[in-house]
């Protein structure tokens, strides 16, 4: 019997010079403008990395915000620097596309804690001169959002447009219609929920544990002996990217189909095609990752509770918004299921909110706000067309799709 | 900030003792008797440690086999020789308990494979003098049916009146009534399946990857250098236990509470209750389980599919059979949901079997198999003495209940 742990093609950690030199715009916040975080500490100097895409208008009034999820970056709409694939929203934003860049101005940000250039824990801490690791401080999904308020500001635009994402992205979304009632005109919260549940911060746990775990680790200074986590990363993906599909994706996807033989091996090689198909998810994400990144956006979603600062009732939170909101839920969602979003709904309707609520109908599990689907896709369509109305804009060529 | 990696209460390894000298019987097949393995390969000798509560009948009809789940073992009705605490389904089994003792012989042996006292990974190879590691040949559902098999031969048992098991032990369950049709007079298979899905084996290759990903795991040898891989084996463990506890019953037992303080500690600490019980039951699990055995045995579950070699219809499986059925789910079991016993009844059904079905409505997951719920104890009560009438036992004074 021939046991097989994950293989992991390449002693290559992931890329560090994004860290450090972006392919993309950056902001530099210096040591006079710091950041005041939930922990009550105060960060500066920071970077925030960012993309745009489309052109902004002459009244500033055209800007869309998409806030990304746990693994992603600012690369929304055109190739990935460190991957080279197309961006992880294209199929959605483009010219053209639902979130039309030949219309609005569209700009994405990687989150404070990345590792796509903006400041993290992968950064150089300018008081010691070496990487931040578990020195830098624990950081919350509001934390997030003053960051981006920040580039939003040095871009010069008062009110957003429409700011948009889904999962991790889509709590950012409602921390921004919370905090800056005036500021945001539609919000598009997708696939996400206003607390992380139990069940939500278990699984987080695990991976957590799973790098630490790691010797590779070497309690967060991984980068200080050249190594990196690679065994505990890929670990905490796998687990989490189960998360990810649905039973009947995973089902239709690889059922029990086997890899490379005919027969069982007797061995604990990879022998299903969903085993294999996990062990690349894990050995491909240490590529593109840092370990210490993951561990800290994790924690800001556990943390992640709206109601909080608001009486625990979430209906508080929105008390007095103007913000016109389209909520979206997939139902093979096991990780932010539909009831969720509803609580998100039934907060909205209790301060009287301008709010649509759509459940697509889907068999791809969470992972679906991420994939080609066409409600989905019209649904977004449709609800910034009659949102762009209601701001004044002229109708656009496709606004009857 | 403070980093904090699962606890790890003392560097005891698992409890060899019970590897090599169990606190149970044991019967030892010595090597002109090789038990033949699916994989082609022979195991001899073997030994199968075993637990018997109640008095074997004069015409040895009265015998119930309990199968026990992937980390179960054969004390199933009196104190563990190693945790110390009550047998696993001692609120089931006992004197005047559903399955009575009073009235019937109840065995459980532990599964080959496994680390209490039945050959498995962790026993001497006689051939080298050295613990098997993962020499060990990889074994199947079936194959720990047909070390059973040698039990209840070497106990003169012709007939067994029933074999009960949950999860893991359902699968046996379904194997002996599958393979021995005139043994087994009723079959009780709880929260179970015919077959491991696909997000089945994907959980199980998380945990096979966090064991193997341990340095201590040293390639399955840890035994030869005094380690064990606690770390990876824990989170295995952690990421498994999610999936024994439905959504609502974390949310229920834990919620967003905070372990120790008012408030977040912004740290990587155990804030939330959850992640405090997650890193209890991985750190406790160490204690108690050989890690190879954790692979071996998720191994056999993943390799489970009860259409194979019957033309993959679960149908013909069962073709001819006499057996009485009792098959049982739980609501909230999203391992192995309702649906999965459904297409075991339909297969029954298919070939005119006698087969009842009961799903009991409970929110406690699929660990609720291992709870005290009324209806599922009654379910078992109920259908043990229908059957007992039928086979032409005497009324027990509870037949009633």
């Amino acid at each position: 019997m021939t046991a097989a742990p994950i293989e992991i093609a390449s002693p290559t950690p992931h890329k560090s010079s994004e860290v450090h030199a972006p392919s993309s715009q950056v902001v530099h916040f210096d040591a006079t403008a710091p950041l005041h975080l939930a922990c009550q500490q105060q960060l500066a100097p920071f970077s925030i990395a960012y993309q745009t895409y489309g052109t902004l208008n002459d009244s500033k009034s055209n800007a869309i915000l998409i806030c990304h999820a746990l693994t992603g970056d600012q690369h929304v709409a055109s190739v990935n620097p460190v991957t080279g694939k197309p961006g992880w929203w294209e199929t959605l934003v483009g010219p053209g596309k639902p979130v039309d860049t030949a219309r609005f101005f569209v700009i994405c940000a990687n989150i404070l804690g990345g590792c796509m250039g903006s400041t993290g824990p992968a950064s150089i801490n300018p008081a010691t001169g070496q990487p931040y690791g578990v020195t830098f401080p624990v950081i919350t999904i509001g934390d997030m959002v003053e960051a981006q308020v920040r580039l939003i500001d040095h871009l010069g635009i008062d009110q957003l447009f429409a700011v948009i994402g889904g999962s991790m992205g889509g709590m950012q979304v409602l921390e921004w219609a919370a905090r800056y009632k005036d500021r945001v005109f539609a919000a598009v919260p997708i696939a996400t929920a206003a607390w992380h549940s139990s069940q939500n911060i278990a699984f987080h746990e695990v991976g957590r544990q799973a790098v630490m775990a790691d010797p590779d680790w070497a309690g967060g200074n991984y980068y200080a002996v050249g190594k990196t986590p690679r065994n505990g990363l890929a670990v905490a993906r796998m687990a989490a990217h189960i998360t990810y599909l649905s039973e009947d994706a995973l089902q239709r996807k690889f059922g029990r189909s086997l890899q490379d033989s005919s027969e069982l091996t007797f061995s604990f090689r990879a022998d299903f095609q969903v085993e294999s198909y996990l062990r690349h998810q894990g050995s491909t994400f240490v590529e593109r990752f840092d370990a210490n990144s993951y561990l800290y956006i994790t924690r800001a979603m556990d943390y992640f509770d709206l109601r909080e600062g608001h009486g625990n009732v979430l209906a508080n939170a929105f008390t007095g918004t103007k913000t016109r909101f389209c909520v979206v839920s997939f139902t093979s969602d096991w990780l932010y299921p539909t009831r969720e979003s509803r609580a998100i709904v039934q907060a909205l309707n209790a301060v009287a909110a301008n709010v649509s609520f759509v459940e697509i109908d889907s068999n791809k599990g969470h992972d679906a706000f991420l994939l080609e689907e066409p409600t989905f896709f019209a649904t977004i369509r449709g609800f910034l067309n009659a949102a762009a109305l209601k701001r004044g804009f002229a109708p656009s060529a496709d606004s009857t799709q």
